[in-house]
């Protein structure tokens, strides 16, 4: 048995690496929501001044690790890898984002758990001794998603109210071997569970089975109770995957409700922005985190926070035809002290 | 500097993986070709009994893997990663043939390279201390893909002297900390290169300055000339890539065009099977490795191979609005005995 390895799907790092910078980028909707003055840089056009909604969003990506790599004035071609996902078609937001930066180039596709995914990948290549400092990019854009997995804007389609509201948004973390700022200290990765769920428009209770397999692995792999952490943020469950994920540890006499939010429902407000169930997208968790939760850490609020992001694994194709959607969340350990287990 | 890296993209592993299994799987098109006897399933039937070309990928990534877990009597649950992509949009290939394996999934995209970014991130899990047992597992699909990156296959379009043909085909790696087999002793991660190159048509050449900047970079790092190695397979440049390739070294006074073969070109007969370039997709580098190169590893073929997987990072979308093909590049060196360097 590897000597990281606890239980079925967590490891623990025997080097936590450090988060030593974020940034973040969001679109219009999401500054005028209650997280809105965490960004560092916002647009009020769709277009973020480029022709497409696809330019668009490798901009933001672009622009969310520049920021980032700035703020600890690192040039993105110092990075040892860069760890990188989107949703659109091919993930080319992330490949044309990052065809300028010459560092070396990991596609991800996790859908909305993608940004776990990359922090959980570029953590154990610091940690296995491979890399000194790594990058986690993720980002997704409404307009771009809207389109490619639903409908044209221009159709004006109704909305189901389990649907969710893609976020334009993109985040990026920078990890070190060494230096000062919160740690990683375990990672468990999900495994790809299909509760049967075919409605493409409730991604959310496709996505609660495993967000509940995950953190309940996670929990036992490591011996800790959930209240370990102050704050257990998924993403993105929405209001309706909420509701579905509590119901399942209740069924199993645990409570969690005082302690889990969802990135979904923190990036919007439920009641005035007509999101219905919340946000989702590879950018809303990477967005959150980079944008709020991660100061949140730095300055007392949270102590020991699990980052757990979900992804709806289906393609319209799948759904199309008759497919059910395979869920799977993965979940990131970070703690404001080094040693915190 | 972490102890493992060797200049800008390579990591040296301190304890190489050994590849102890490996699965095929290929189509009748692909059957009828030069290596048509070495894969493991092939089938007449291009839906391989499955009611959508899709579903029948997916089967064909999860036969593709049980048979490489079979050779070594190991259950897939028992898998502490799998790394998978496929080319169709959302990598939904992978995520439904892995949805039943109960292992934790990453899932990848990096278009015709995903397979060495998978035996990359595979060999990384082992080697750093997360994993002792670790599958790559990537596909693709003619059909599928066809449809979905060019045209309906009813319409019987034409094709380019420079166009390549998709190959229908799976390939999966079982890793292992320890026992016997040929091993990977470092991996070359691939930069995001755009050399400007519009024609979705013409993959070769997108793909070929990568794969230039790639085994160059792998050839510095590690101090090694090429004929350190008996065998260089690119995958998939196909013949008109390859010539651009040769050119790029014969511009550096480097002639590699001995030892340079082509995952494309190996697939086919360029001469009966009217395939034009050669082969593409992820399945192609991954089943001509599984079902071929791997094999003549263990019978002393060859001792030293570098398999440089290629892939073109576009999409329809981005083509469509005028975009060039970014390119990138990953090597994996593999040798028949421990300490190859």
């Amino acid at each position: 048995m590897s000597i990281k390895r606890l239980g079925r799907q967590t490891v623990r790092f025997s080097a936590p690496p450090v988060i030593a910078a974020v940034g973040s980028v969001a679109g219009k909707k999401e500054r005028e929501g209650p997280l809105g003055h965490c960004f560092d840089h916002t647009s009020n056009d769709s277009y973020f001044g480029e022709k497409s909604w696809e330019k668009a969003e490798s901009l933001m990506q672009k622009k969310a690790l520049e920021t980032a790599c700035g703020k600890i004035k690192l040039q993105s071609c110092a990075l040892d890898y860069i760890f990188a996902g989107d949703l659109l078609n091919q993930c080319c937001a992330s490949s044309f984002a990052m065809r300028g930066s010459d560092a070396p180039f990991f596609g991800l596709y996790g859908a909305c758990s993608t940004f776990c995914e990359a922090l959980s990948l570029a953590a154990m290549s610091i940690d296995g001794g491979f890399a000194d400092i790594a990058a986690a990019v993720t980002s997704s854009h409404f307009c771009g998603a809207e389109r490619q997995f639903r409908l044209p804007l221009e159709y004006g389609g109704q909305r189901t109210p389990t649907a969710q509201w893609t976020a334009t948004a993109a985040g990026a973390a920078i990890l070190r071997a060494d230096g000062e700022g919160p740690r990683i200290n375990a990672v468990t990765t999900g495994v790809i569970r299909d509760a049967g769920i075919r409605d493409a428009n409730n991604m959310g209770a496709a996505m609660a089975p495993a967000a509940f397999d995950t953190l309940t692995a996670h929990f036992s792999d490591l011996g800790i109770a959930p209240e370990k952490y102050d704050l257990i943020a998924t993403g993105d469950l929405g209001r309706h995957g909420r509701d579905v994920l509590l119901e399942l540890f209740a069924k199993n006499g645990v409570d969690i409700s005082n302690i889990l939010s969802d990135c979904g429902m923190m990036l919007f407000s439920g009641e005035n922005q007509d999101v219905h169930s919340g946000a989702s997208g590879c950018g809303c968790s990477a967005s959150v985190f980079c944008g709020y939760i991660y100061d949140g850490i730095i300055s007392g609020k949270w102590k020991n926070v699990l980052l757990a992001s979900t992804g709806a694994l289906m393609s319209p194709t799948t759904s199309g035809q008759g497919e059910s959607i395979p869920g799977i969340c993965h979940a990131v350990s970070i703690s404001a002290e080094k040693e915190a287990f």
